[in-house]
Formats: structure tokens, C-alpha cells, sequence
């Protein structure tokens, strides 16, 4: 089994997250995406949308998508769990991974591509006007994760799961689209210094 | 238990052909979108983002994310399993729905959010340039999935799971975008054909 893996760019830092809190290791292939390797033919034919993370099973099966990658980990080891126990708990994790990711992190990734100039290249056309259409988009995603963090300690309750980790992930990325979260929504700026202090989150 | 739903919008949809399939009854409240029902202070109070579908449990817990529902349902009562069984089968059922969702729901919904002139009250700012650039988007979406049912009669492999759901869904919903899948993609061609020829896609 090896992950192809990419440092600084979100996708990947969830799946490190997610093996350090299950505390498993798997051999990596580190591909530079600065260096544009996720587009090199040897990379194109492991993930023919040309993204990082990717998981290769030791018969050749190729499993991307971070969440899918994750799942895969979760189903060959429970514990601890991730993505809930009781059917209402699977379902509010993947309800708040989805709000996490739908609401807060991709309209972090449109404001990145569609404003930042380094993404001139990789996200084409580069339409600012989307680009800052999104960021009163991120800021109601915030509210909402901040709404639901008063009433619970993690996104989906009680226990921390991948909604968290899909949560930090997005407002660590935050930084190159110059928004922050503002400081009344107290509820997530504790829950994130409270996230940010587990050892995974400098996987 | 109830459901909240709405009839032609596709995510709606997902959840009605996922309960068809494990022959599951949920008493159902319409909502009327066309009505902006969705919108009106007594549905807010279930889903703060004002959408269907919304399950709400007999404690009064509301599930809202298509996926995320028909997660729960998949919990309570696994057979027939549609997202999978083995770690593999279910880290392909969800990298495949991911994929049916993220490379061509999304660009069709973002078509017709950003180009068609009944939904100006619902996206706001429309930018028709966002528009236009997802129609290359959903030809290189169903290009992937063409590709992958050259292999295989289901997307995720030799069984009809969600994500064959997703995918018709969305499929389904290209004809406000104006956009058809291409004659050469004769592997989607025929499995939208296996598909919508399930007694689950009239539901």
C-alpha cells in the first residue's frame, strides 16, 4: 500500500489527519505539486484527474477522494471511530463533514483559484467575480459551523470526527484568501484553538 | 419520522430513489420551492440553509444532506447494501459518488444556478461567465464516467449503489443547462439506460 501525498495543499493534510488520529502508517510518495508532478504521465495514470491525495492497495486498486480514502481506513480499522457509531451519529458526522466541506471549504478553494494570481495556471478562466461572490459565502459557512459549535463541543457532537478534520483543513487554507474569522463567532475560534491543539493537527 | 421533500429538484430526488430501493416508507411533507415554501420562517426553523431534503426523527433530530439521510437509512437497515460492503467496495461507492457529485452535479447545478433566468432570485450575484465555464466541466465529468462504465455495468463496480444515484440525478437534471450527453459516450448512454429503467427512477 502507498499514499500519494502533497504537502501544504489541504486534500492530502485531511487523510494525514485522519492515519495520525487512528495512529496507522502507510509508506508515502511525496508528488510536488509546485513542480507541477500531479500533471506528469507516470502521476496521470495512479489519478486521472491529476489531484493528490491517492491511495494504492497492494493489488493495484486505486482509491482517491480524500473522504473515500479516509472511509477505506475506517472500514479495515474502527478505532477510534471517525465517522460515528449509531446510525444518528454516522449520519450528523456525514451531515456536518458535508457542510464542512460544501459551505466552508470549497468556497475557500474558489475564492483561492479564482482571485490568487499563482492559480492563473491552474484554474483557467480565472473569474474574479466568482471569486469574491464566495467570500460572503465563506463567511455564512462560518456562521453556521459557529451556530452549531455553541451547542457542542465538536461539529457532530460529543466526539471529535472528520467533520473536524474537514473543518480545519478549510480555515487553515483561509490564510491566501486575506479572510479571517471574525471574532464574535467565539464558539469556533475556541473550538478551532481547542482542534489545533491535538497532536494530528500538524500532521 | 418525516420527510421533508420537494418534487423535480434533484437532490430531493436522490433521497426518494435511495428509499425506493431498500422499499423504505417515510411519511413526507412537501415543500414547495416554486413557492419559496423553503423560505418561509416554519421550514427555516428545520434547515437553517432553507433547502430539501430534511429528515427529522421522531426526537425531533433533523438530518438534512441527501447523503447524509440516506446514510442513516443505510445504518438502520443495510440491505440491499448501497454503499457498499467490503472496506474496498465502500471506499469505491463513496470515491464514485464524490466523483458523480463533485465533476458533474455540481457544474450542471452551477449552469443552471449562474445561466438560467428563473433562478436570479434564488443565485445572487448570477455571473454568467461562472456559468459558461462549467459547461466544459460537465463534458469532462461525463467523460470520466464514461470511461469508468466501460469497465464495469455500475459505477462503483458490479453493484448498483448511490452513486449510480447521483449520477442520474444529475444526468437527469441537464436539460435546463441545455447540455446532452455526447453520442460517443456509448457506455453512459447504455447505463443510463439500466438505470432509469429501475422501477426507482419514477419515484
Amino acid at each position: 500500500m502507498k499514499l500519494y501525498d502533497s504537502v501544504r495543499a489541504p486534500n492530502p493534510r485531511r487523510v494525514r489527519i485522519f492515519l495520525h488520529e487512528k495512529e496507522i502508517e502507510v509508506p508515502r510518495v511525496l508528488v510536488d505539486l509546485a513542480r507541477f508532478e500531479h500533471r506528469q504521465p507516470d502521476f496521470a495514470h495512479v489519478n486521472a484527474l491529476q489531484r493528490t491525495p491517492a491511495l494504492e492497495l497492494d493489488d493495484g486498486t486505486i482509491i482517491t477522494e480524500s473522504v473515500a480514502i479516509c472511509r477505506y481506513f475506517e472500514a479495515i480499522q474502527p478505532e477510534p471511530a471517525l465517522f460515528g457509531r449509531t446510525p444518528v451519529e454516522q449520519a450528523k458526522v456525514e451531515m456536518w463533514n458535508r457542510r464542512a466541506e460544501l459551505e466552508v471549504f470549497v468556497p475557500i478553494t474558489h475564492v483561492f483559484r479564482h482571485l490568487h494570481p499563482g492559480m492563473a495556471t491552474h484554474e483557467v478562466p480565472q473569474i474574479a467575480d466568482w471569486g469574491e461572490a464566495n467570500k460572503p459565502k465563506i463567511l455564512a459557512g462560518l456562521a453556521l459551523l459557529n451556530q452549531a459549535l455553541a451547542y457542542s463541543p465538536y461539529l457532530a457532537g460529543d466526539v471529535f470526527s472528520i467533520a473536524d478534520i474537514t473543518a480545519l483543513c478549510a480555515l487553515d487554507f483561509m490564510k491566501p484568501t486575506r479572510t479571517k474569522v471574525p471574532d464574535e463567532m467565539e464558539h469556533l475560534a475556541s473550538w478551532h484553538a481547542r482542534v489545533s491543539a491535538r497532536s494530528s493537527a500538524t500532521a
